[in-house]
């Protein structure tokens, strides 16, 4: 069979409790979708057969598996050079796991992984809002914060594989907030969703401003919470927005320095405050921004329907192989 | 004649007083080199004809124009995708001025330039401390403070060509130092030469503390001044590149969660402290590191000739031609 008839691509996102799988066309149609469990599988070869069931049962709505060009992954902690998950916190595998090859030896088609972020990068170019870009940086605003950087059409591995840890820069807020990975002032611990929620609490506790976010469980307080407040006028929850967006704008600035790219591509949970986040990060940026990339860099919002963003992001990979 | 036969290269390296051009082999050795003056040069189609004539006269000492594959230039303000020089403040010539066509057709050998710090890092990666590497961050740290970075073997050109002004990132020290690019807490206004002898000028100001440099015009301190004193053992000189070093370190950590290179190259001036200077880069970077990269990335120093290293640079783009 010639190569051009396999019209198809698989995307698998890993996640910690779920793994989710679709095939996708060339214009990022997803055909068919289907999920499978990750938390209940300790052995990763029980694992990587289930998967591969999966994988076939997919490949059947299109004609099987010879109509399939390869598979991509979104995994935690991936490693695209390697192939590898390495050290994932919140997956049942311990250490180094070489997932494609596992993949690849129980199913007869090229794998290839990388981690979410990136993942999603190569997905918004491919079918998204990066379209016809060559130079972009995506950030993914949800629990963390994650970004896939591209520069000349290729995204950036780095020598390791591990670049575009955007969200643990630290020059932002010196000395600032603890962090989950262990050190203080990550952009990740301000411009999250989580971030968002404790800039909200940490106002509540140290001011008697008048709010509505006072009417919530102070500890339950969540980013939808405040989105809500600040499209309802709330001026600390819109005052909360301002500072986050302020923030992430001028980290970006000293982005756009590095590889000084067409677009910035903003994904995820965050993003659905809309303009209550994307004004303020455009003036942050362009109040940080060298004169000579004042106005000039978009801030844009990522264009893949939500539902379909991980398995889609995972998909592109696969065009690669 | 066969393209194989091409074995020689012309490096020319423009600044605003002279321009230095010199033939370069295969394994960087400079056979020849001349100097034109860049100043008295207002009109830039007479400047291009005296350059074509020193063009000429060094290819002769290598049989001539035909054993030359190409001529690389290291500009101010250079973009690499246009072959253009773009409102540089130090050159006679004002505007876009496509110097890299004029000199084509002066000359009929093709032409690629651009910046001094993007031609450093070329440079650094075919003769020098970067060969073999695919992926570091060069930082240039003389007069002002600039970058060429490296992805994947290639430089960082990003979306117009103006990519890599890492010394122009103002997260590292908020409301910070004026720069002379108008913003405040620029890195340059810190780890630049200048940046230096600013934070020694400081130190004098706002305190009484006994040091060398007190015996020296306060208003004509050098970065050498402050070195000096510090190799013969002077606390309050120590103290100043213990300062940079360390604010230099710090900036590097968000630059290597950016593109995870294996290393970064120290250029320039300032280098010529040693390890006044490398130890606390060093310590700056793996504090601030995250932990997958602690103690992991190069911190090394440039290995071509000073005075050759402009001109070297400046050829390397040519084997690319």
């Amino acid at each position: 069979m010639a190569a051009s008839e396999r019209n198809y691509v698989i995307g698998v996102d890993i996640g910690g409790q779920t793994s989710k799988l679709g095939v996708v066309d060339a214009r990022g149609n997803v055909l068919a979708q289907s999920v499978i469990r990750t938390d209940t599988h300790d052995d990763v070869d029980l694992y990587i057969k289930d998967l591969a069931v999966a994988i076939r049962k997919l490949a059947d709505q299109v004609e099987g598996l010879a109509k399939v060009r390869g598979i991509g992954m979104g995994v935690p902690n991936g490693n695209y050079y390697r192939g590898t998950i390495e050290f994932a916190p919140n997956l049942p595998w311990k250490g180094v796991i070489k997932l494609a090859e596992l993949l690849e030896n129980e199913i007869g088609l090229p794998v290839a992984l990388t981690n979410d972020a990136n993942a999603a990068a190569v997905g918004e170019m491919t079918y998204g809002a990066a379209r016809g870009m060559k130079d972009f940086i995506m950030i993914t605003l949800g629990t963390g914060v994650g970004s896939g950087i591209v520069v000349g059409g290729n995204v950036v591995y780095g020598h390791d594989g591990f670049a575009g840890e955007l969200g643990h820069t630290i020059q932002v807020r010196k000395n600032g907030r603890l962090c989950g990975c262990g050190r203080t002032g990550c952009l990740e611990a301000y411009t999250s969703a989580v971030g968002v929620a404790r800039t909200a609490r940490e106002i509540l506790e140290t001011t008697d401003r008048e709010t509505s976010l006072r009417d919530l469980p102070w500890d339950q307080i969540t980013s939808k919470d405040v989105a809500d407040a600040a499209q309802a006028g709330d001026e600390v929850a819109i005052e909360v927005f301002n500072f986050t967006g302020h923030m992430l704008g001028a980290a970006l600035a000293d982005f756009v320095a590095f590889s000084s790219p067409e677009a910035i591509v903003l994904f995820g949970g965050l993003t659905k405050a809309g303009d209550l986040l994307k004004k303020p990060v455009e003036e942050g940026l362009n109040n940080s921004l060298l004169p000579l990339w004042k106005d000039k860099v978009k801030v844009v919002f990522s264009q893949l329907k939500e539902s379909d963003a991980a398995i889609l992001g995972a998909s592109a990979l696969a065009w690669e192989l």
